[in-house]
């Protein structure tokens, strides 16, 4: 299907260079896309003017996810389960259950405020380079990271113009490269429509990462502007209802969280031993631990369904993670790839002063890293607990802005302060129940990491069990005091009181989780200290090494590695082969009946029950293309060549998980909504009607070329009627 | 400590072939036992009578634990762990919690049977390995599982003269020999004394496999013999009171279960990389499962803490096993050995000939077990449901039985019917809440790992939740009505009703619980069948001609991988060194008292806290050696040269999890309750002076060599009085 140049491919061989066809492997950056490549594969090639509009059309969420504009009216499409918690924080502030039941706001006045959630727009790239390199020009190993921060520190700074503008230095090809993105920053954000859950995420766990699939894992919600208004964004993505068909060349364009694909053998070796089965262990028993916990009563369940979510998700991709470097094909073509590269770097003598090292060092800082990680995960990654956060994002906010800029933690610089205050004073409802447990279970794993006789663990513990200090520091705090106005912004209450009173606030509270933060805070400080000094900062260096190593061997075609950013990928609708059986690209909603046997989570909602008389049963429902995508794409929108949407991603099939570490052609497949059947389920099933002519009305200012009017509006499938 | 002699260090090296250092590496059989070398490194030679004294005072315990017969009244020692399931049986049938209060048996009448626990003594060893061989010879790959399974049905059948004689042929070095042990069967055993699980289990699960320790992890049963009378035990361990002295020479006999000293690189990788990964994600999750099912209530905290203690202990023990394949030092001599191993064998023409292939016969055995194995577990492992396992066992048992004995499953052979008949119908309480959770845990997990699609789940699930069907089958099953004699023996009820109706009454039945089991039974049999015909009959055969290589390499005079059989291990007292800081061997009640908090796991008992100012507080509580042991040695007796107890084997430092691979001399480490500790404890804290009496009162008939009287007459210890 793609053709194969000799000079671009052997740069684009990031992983799997012995692989002859590359297909349509990369998440591009938008600077950087390779549309004459696109062109001789598909015979079109996308323009400026194309590449700006779906851009601008797309959006990063907050929480991890990607998003895309859809109406001139700050419509914003994403999945049910990038909105999963909106969806919770919703029904716990008016005691309903919208994951249960669905949420169809029918009037502007009805869409409900989600607490904390951001939603950016990439406005504008520019390189930083040289800025940043200058900067840590000679600079020692352990100062590294302290130099590099402060200079990306005064970077962000100097852009960030007003407190809906956001900048970040993005660092590109492993430090081969920075680049300053420069963002609009929207934080009034409303949900606007959500299916239940049993339709968005039907199959549940045992389906996810699977095809054939048969989920409706949609939601929008709405950007408003500084006067609490929808936002007018002309800039918006058409609609196309189809009709899509195999081999169809698709774009995604979204926010890929990571990928390892410049791993060296040795972070493969960390990832596949010691950091994929370490972080599976977590989240294995947090997920056993959650699924009894549900038993506890339906409330309890309806609070706890967004963490299990998230647990479980998260367990079965980093399995399938672990489980690519466990095969040992897999594995053996990443080992060749850096034995030919290696192989490159010392067959040149220039190369192999200047780099033959690099390997070694890397592998060295590693076991480096391994002698500080659980120790640094113990005590300064993120607490299962949100309330034990937020006690710590106050604690830092106080202490950290008392110093210069370039002297802070890096989450707290003013460039980045609005996101931090919208996290923290996010009006989330607290459910202490909830708190207790996964606060008292994260004790008990801190205590397990660091050991009984570990000092922290003394101190903090003293005479009491994990359990015992969590339902004190939960029962004890004032933390859930938050007021908020009409619109839902913090006006006051004892959180909001530590918010401004900073340090002087901060050391005068006797709050229990507060203290239990100021207990925690001096030797996780010092964890992260040595961590920062003695491995990330040296292992930046030798990357910025490997970076140029790869440059100068492969050419500079290449696409870098995720970063979390916006990335294109281009590719086709198409099934794979599993064990010698053709996988079919499509499913349709006559699929999800067949399925269906009225037990979750293979039940369907009765609202499609009901509904099934009146739905065509041969629309596409869910579908597979060859996108190249990873965690961080989900509710990416899916375009055609005239730029309209033709689906909505929400997963990848199970072999798109080794994709962290190497894309292989022939398997890897993304998984997506079709746009028709959204505006089928819409209008039939959930006569969202407001939301459906919203849709339908919008038309593009910029038209792709070769286009004409978005091709939605003369689709081959049948509008919905009622 | 040790010294070196060429031509037996390098049969000795299964691993770890590059150190020097040999020291007290070993878990040896009987009937090969290094006396001389013992002899050279320690001043002490055990003779033919000190052997078989010690050999036939050991037991091997039904659960995989080992123990000592310590008084002429059929008294046995183990750990409180492994009477763990006894003692909460015992409480369960009588309605009273031992594990927090402690059992003691004032009379002999008090002493409670424990349902469906076993002990053996091994009686005698016969060599076996040409008859099995004989069977085998020239058989094809896919048949060799079947072949070698008839001819040992055969074999044990032979032997086994009587109920209370069981036999069971020994595949030691790896199919390198053949061994048949004679054992004297005792299935009525009863509980004599147990601490309180907090003194037992003191510092929980943080504790659990680190040093300095400070618990009386012990408990005692007796043997009954068939009139229902206290068993003649003349053969017996004598008892030492100490002082035991840093570097003085142990023993330890016991059953290690298993270790994989001799496997192939491809093997350990497949330990690493999937195996050991798999079955750490599952006991993960079920430790979180059952740790917030403990919160249900302190009945049911009660019922699911054996559980919960296998399932964490199994955890920890596993996670270190591949923590050390996982660390580049360790396996890198791993890999190191095996390298050498290969050169020795390609070097030499003819080996290379008859043996040069087998490493890479291997590696694509366990491919193939790796595609099988996701299936097998889920299916045919042993499921998490008590109830469930009962059921399978019932049905099996009927179908298996109308088969010709070389036909059957090998659990189901004549020769093994004893043991299946006190496992099937044991006295066990049954607690359907539990039941109904564990089943439907494990239901959900074997639709995780068959996929939602597989035939088995759409025949066994149908339209039903694994909840529902858990539910369904554990409440309408009748299985838990079983009526036995004053002495704990089935003589009535529907469960007996069955397995003594055969086929006939299975086939009739309509429980759920039996309906589960016989819809699951012929995909599980068919999993195993493939299992054993692809991989383990194929597997055995390469895995022989490993061991005639090594014995062509090396010679004979290595030990064999343990094999859950009785071993006999040789060390001494000593500490080690930790992160350069040396760790003593020796921890006191002391200890105890300055580590106690008061809050689970580290609350001793009120009885402790009562008796403190009557212990003698530096009288030595926990202690470590060098002797080198695995897990199903937890309850071995480690004793002096005189043959007398010193100490109770329960556990081993963090280090000797790696030993299930290799054993590290610097830091594997035994640990042990002292001898001294437990009569201190017995005597001052439960006060129970009939055992005390029992355990002084007992000399022992064969007395050891050099010994005259047992040391522990004597000892610098001041005895327990009151």
């Amino acid at each position: 299907m793609s053709t194969t140049k000799a000079p671009l491919a052997a740069a684009l061989a990031l992983a799997f260079a012995t692989s002859a066809v590359l297909a349509d492997e990369g998440m591009w950056t938008y600077n950087d896309f390779p549309a004459a490549r696109v062109g001789q594969a598909y015979g079109f090639t996308p323009d400026a003017a194309w590449l700006d509009h779906l851009r601008l059309s797309s959006v990063k969420f907050g929480n991890g996810c990607s998003g895309s504009i859809v109406s001139a009216s700050g419509l914003v499409m994403t999945n049910h389960h990038c909105a999963r918690t909106c969806i919770e924080n919703v029904s716990g502030l008016t005691h309903k259950d919208y994951d249960r039941d669905g949420f169809i706001a029918r009037s502007v006045p009805e869409e409900a405020r989600c607490p904390g959630l951001e939603i950016d727009q990439l406005t504008a790239i520019s390189d930083v380079t040289r800025d940043v390199r200058s900067a840590t020009d000679g600079t020692p190993p352990e100062k590294f990271n302290d130099v590099q921060k402060a200079a990306i520190a005064a970077i962000e700074k100097a852009c960030t113009s007003a407190d809906d503008v956001r900048c970040e230095v993005v660092s590109l090809y492993r430090g081969g490269r920075y680049d300053l993105y420069h963002y609009r920053r929207f934080q009034d954000v409303r949900l606007v429509f959500a299916p239940e859950g049993r339709a968005a995420f039907f199959g549940g766990d045992p389906d996810n990462f699977n095809f054939p699939r048969f989920d409706l894992d949609v939601s929008f919600v709405r950007l408003y502007d500084a006067a609490g208004k929808p936002l007018a964004t002309p800039q918006h993505l058409a609609w196309s209802e189809g009709p899509l068909r195999e081999g169809d060349v698709t774009f995604v364009s979204g926010n890929p969280g990571g990928t390892s694909r410049g791993f060296t053998l040795a972070q493969l070796d960390d990832d596949r031993d010691v950091r994929l089965p370490k972080r599976l262990y977590h989240l294995a028993e947090l997920r056993g631990f959650l699924t009894e916990y549900q038993q506890r009563g339906p409330e309890q369940k309806r609070q706890s369904t967004p963490m299990l979510f998230s647990v479980a998700n998260g367990f079965k991709a980093f399995k399938g993670r672990q489980e690519a470097l466990a095969d040992k094909a897999f594995y053996g073509r990443l080992a060749q790839d850096e034995a030919a590269f290696r192989a490159r770097v010392q067959a040149d003598p220039a190369l192999a002063q200047k780099y033959g090292g690099v390997w070694d060092a890397m592998a060295a800082l590693v076991e480096k890293d391994q002698a500080l990680r659980d120790e640094y995960n113990a005590l300064e990654a993120p607490s299962d607990s949100p309330l034990f956060r937020i006690a710590r994002g106050l604690l830092r906010h106080a202490e950290e802005t008392t110093k210069p800029d370039a002297d802070r933690l890096k989450e707290y610089t003013d460039a980045r302060l609005p996101q931090l205050k919208q996290e923290v004073l996010a009006n989330r409802p607290v459910y202490p129940e909830l708190e207790i447990a996964t606060l008292g279970w994260w004790l008990t794993k801190m205590r397990e990491a660091l050991g009984a006789d570990h000092p922290v663990v003394h101190q903090v513990f003293g005479t009491r069990s994990p359990e015992q200090v969590a339902t004190e520091a939960v029962k004890g705090s004032r933390l859930a005091d938050l007021r908020t106005d009409a619109r839902g912004n913090p006006v006051g209450g004892y959180r909001k009181a530590l918010f401004d009173g900073g340090k002087t606030a901060i050391d005068a509270s006797n709050d229990p989780m507060i203290a239990l933060a100021r207990a925690l805070d001096g030797p996780a400080r010092a964890i992260r200290k040595r961590m920062e000094t003695e491995v990330e900062g040296p292992m930046k260096k030798q990357q910025e090494l490997l970076a140029q190593a790869r440059f100068a061997v492969y050419g500079t075609g290449a696409y870098p590695d995720a970063t979390g950013t916006l990335r294109l990928s281009y590719g086709s609708v198409q099934g794979w082969s599993e064990a010698g059986r053709a996988v079919a690209p499509f499913t349709t909603f006559g699929g999800a009946f067949a399925r269906a046997t009225g037990a979750d989570p293979f039940a369907l909602p009765d609202s499609w029950l009901r509904a099934k008389p009146r739905l065509a049963l041969d629309v596409p429902l869910n579908f597979v293309t060859s996108n190249d995508i990873i965690g961080g794409n989900s509710g990416s929108p899916m375009v055609d060549r005239h730029g309209a949407v033709v689906g909505l991603v929400f997963d990848g099939n199970i072999h798109s998980l080794g994709g962290d570490y190497g894309f292989d052609p022939a398997t890897n497949r993304t998984v997506a909504v079709s746009s028709a059947a959204l505006l089928e389920a819409m209008g039939k099933v959930y006569e969202a009607d407001r939301l459906v002519g919203e849709i339908r009305s919008s038309t593009s200012p910029v038209l792709a070329q070769g286009g004409g009017a978005p091709s939605g509006v003369t689709a081959g499938t049948p509008p919905a009627t009622h």
